[in-house]
C-alpha cells in the first residue's frame, strides 16, 4: 500500500545521487521500486541503502525514471520505451532540448515520454549522497513535448508531488535558456572563482570566510557531468557569459 | 567586573554592523563600552540595542576600535590617537596597506596603532544587523606595523580573543593580497553573477535553486562600501581578475 499518488512499480535507471534519492523517497511512501545501474557496485550500494530492489523478469513498471548522465540519456530513454511498451518514461537530465532532439531522431514513441528536471542537487554525487528529502520544496520542471499524452504528463507530475516537489511546466527550449541563467552560469562562475585560488598562497587561504565558501561550494561538483551539461547547452550559456565578460572587462578597466 | 582579558573602557567609533557587534560582544562580557557614530540616529540605535553607552567628558578609554568606512578610517584613527594620548587604537577596515600609508603620511604616533581586520561580516549592514557572536571562530587579522608596541599588539589580540575570534598576525601588504583572493574577487564575481540575471525573464528565475542563492548571497552587500574597498586594493584585485578573465575567455571560445 502506498500513501502517495503513484501506484504499481516504479523503475529507476541510474543509481547516482538523483536516482538513489528518488528511490529512497518513493520507498518511504511504500512504492515498489526497482533500481538498476550499469555499475553492479553502484546498484548494490543503492539497494543496500534502501533505494529499491533489484530488477526481476516479472517486473511491469508503470513509470520509469532515467537518471543517467546527459550524454547517454536519449539512448537509455529510447531503450526503456522499447523494452516497456506500456510504461511512461521520464528523465532528470539538466538539459532538455538536446535530449528531445535525440529522441526525435531515434523515432521513439514520444507520447509516453515526458522530460523533466528537478532543480535540486548536491555538490557530491553518487548513491552514498542520496537523500529522501532532496526534492522537498524544490521546483521540478516538467517538459512535455507536443506528443506527450495527458496521462504521461500526469504520471510525471504525480512523481514530483509524491517527492514533495513543486511541478512546473516549462517547454524544453525555455528550460534550457532558464537554467543557463540560474544554474549553468553560476556553476561556471563558481569554478572560475575556485580556480583563482590556485595562485593563492596557503597563508592567504587561512583568511577565508563564509563568502568564498558559499561562492565556491558548487565548484566541487563532478567535472565530467558538467562538461556534458555545458556542451549540451553551449549556445544559451555563451550568450549569458558574454554579458558577464563585458562587465568584467569594464571593471578591470576601471580598476 | 569583566570576565574577559580586556579591562577599563573600550571606545568604539562607528555604529555599523561591525562596531555594534563588537559592542554587543564586549557588553556581554561586562566591559564598559562607549559607542559613538557621526549619525546620532545610528548611535542611538546601537545604544538602544545594548552595544554600549554614550560618551562622556570623563571617559578615559584604554582601547579604541575604529569601525568606519575605509575611505575615512585613516582620518578617524589619527583623530582618536591625538585625542586619547594613552590609548591603543585599532581599526577593522577591509584594506590595511592604504590605511597604514595614510597614517604614515599624517605623521601619527604609530606605536599605539595596530591595524586589524576580522574576517567576518554579513550581507546586511547597520546597527540592526549587529550580533554578539559575529566573530566567534573567525580569523581576526592583526596587522602590526614596524613601530607598533608589544603592548598595543597584545591589546588588539586580547580584543579578538575576548570576542571568540582567532587572532592571526599578517603584515598589511600580505593581508591585502590574501583578501583579494578570498574576499574581494569572490565579492565581485558574486555581483557579476547576480548582474547576469538582469537579462533573465521572471519565469527563468522561478527555476532558481540553492546554487545560485549561495553564489549570489554576498552580492547584496553595500555597494558604496565595496566601491571603496575595490578602489583601495585595485592592484591586487586586478591581478586575480585578469587570471579569471583569461579562463573565462578560453571557456567562451571552447563553447
Amino acid at each position: 500500500m502506498t500513501t502517495g499518488r503513484l501506484s504499481g512499480t516504479v523503475r529507476i535507471v541510474g543509481a547516482g545521487l538523483l536516482g538513489t534519492s528518488v528511490g529512497l523517497a518513493l520507498r518511504a511512501l511504500g512504492v515498489d521500486v526497482v533500481i538498476e545501474d550499469s555499475s553492479p557496485a553502484n546498484e548494490k550500494l543503492a539497494i543496500d541503502y534502501g533505494a529499491g530492489r533489484a530488477a526481476s523478469a516479472e517486473d511491469s513498471p508503470n513509470l520509469i525514471v532515467v537518471c543517467v548522465p546527459p550524454d547517454v540519456t536519449g539512448k537509455v530513454v529510447a531503450a526503456e520505451l522499447a523494452a516497456n511498451p506500456h510504461a511512461v518514461v521520464t528523465d532528470v537530465a539538466s538539459v532538455k532540448a538536446s535530449v528531445l532532439a535525440d529522441l526525435r531522431a531515434r523515432g521513439v514513441d514520444l507520447s509516453r515520454y515526458v522530460g523533466s528536471h528537478p532543480m535540486a542537487g548536491r555538490e557530491r554525487g553518487g548513491a552514498a549522497s542520496g537523500r529522501a528529502d532532496l526534492f522537498v520544496s524544490r521546483v521540478w520542471v516538467i517538459s512535455a513535448n507536443a506528443r506527450s499524452s495527458d496521462a504521461a504528463v500526469k504520471a510525471v507530475e504525480d512523481l514530483a508531488l509524491d517527492l514533495g516537489a513543486a511541478p512546473l511546466r516549462v517547454a524544453a527550449s525555455e528550460h534550457d535558456r532558464a537554467v543557463a541563467f540560474v544554474s549553468h552560469v553560476p556553476q561556471i562562475v563558481s569554478s572560475l572563482t575556485a580556480a583563482t585560488l590556485i595562485d593563492a598562497a596557503v597563508e592567504d587561504v587561512a583568511l577565508a570566510g563564509q563568502g568564498i565558501r558559499d561562492t565556491t561550494r558548487i565548484a566541487a561538483s563532478d567535472p565530467k557531468l558538467w562538461l556534458q551539461i555545458l556542451s549540451a547547452n553551449a549556445g544559451e550559456i555563451s550568450q549569458v557569459l558574454k554579458g558577464l565578460q563585458g562587465n568584467l572587462s569594464a571593471l578591470i578597466e576601471a580598476l
